[in-house]
């Protein structure tokens, strides 16, 4: 996977959590995800096709999207509820889209299929596609989440 | 969603576990799910694009997916593993792909997108596509299962 792709996803990443939940957040040095073991308490999944295909999951613990998602309705949220389950679905959306709209203008076209949330105490997420899943970690002051892309080129 | 969707996911559903697992499943009654309460211990997701789009989920217990591992492997399977993730993958690609090649066959072409596979103990699935997310419950000797087919058209 090159490095445009994985800068295109992590700078997607920041811009949609910092635009929609007024929350800063830093992106730790990408790694190749061996096991499964990056675990969370909501995920949201997306299919991607196209010039490459693959998976993209974005996981956060419980504290981290309540953070989140309390910002970006204006108001506490302290449990993953319906609403949240909505929002993580939307914010998988959002940054899948616009990583893909940055590397479309690269000529790297890649579709993204209609997300999936998963909710569950300490759940991990293995990515079946045929490439390197590359993991993204990323620290908010609310605490920790993690953007996972597996493609196969 | 259309009768024919339904049936093309519940027969091959019922003839990739007869014959990799050569386990017998009885399909129930298909329902329309409301909110995410179907929970279990780990699931295969692919997202679906093509003439409808959406996603397919299925979501086994850990006591049911080891069963059905075991009869694949041939050896006795107690505990969800790296290979049992692996399986539910494949399982879950198999079972997109026969019903895709049955629906195919009258006309109604769909794509599957690359799999993931999400465990945890619990876990419950949101589809977030525009259709409705149908259930499909299954009941095999050792314990059930659900495929969760959700279009939107």
């Amino acid at each position: 996977m090159n490095v445009d792709i994985i800068n295109a996803f992590l700078g997607a990443t920041q811009k949609v959590i910092k635009t929609m939940a007024f929350t800063e957040c830093i992106g730790g040095k990408p790694y190749l995800k061996k096991n499964s073991v990056a675990e969370g308490d909501i995920s949201g999944v997306i299919g991607i096709t196209g010039a490459s295909e693959g998976s993209l999951s974005i996981t956060f613990s419980e504290p981290c999207i309540c953070h989140i998602v309390s910002n970006m309705f204006g108001e506490t949220i302290t449990a993953i509820n319906d609403e949240v389950k909505d929002a993580v679905g939307e914010i998988t959306n959002m940054i899948s889209g616009d990583a893909r709209r940055e590397l479309a203008e690269k000529g790297y076209v890649l579709q993204g299929a209609i997300p999936t949330v998963i909710s569950g105490k300490n759940h991990s997420i293995k990515h079946m596609g045929k490439g390197p899943a590359i993991a993204i970690p990323f620290s908010t002051q609310a605490g920790n989440f993690i953007v996972e892309v597996c493609l196969n080129k």
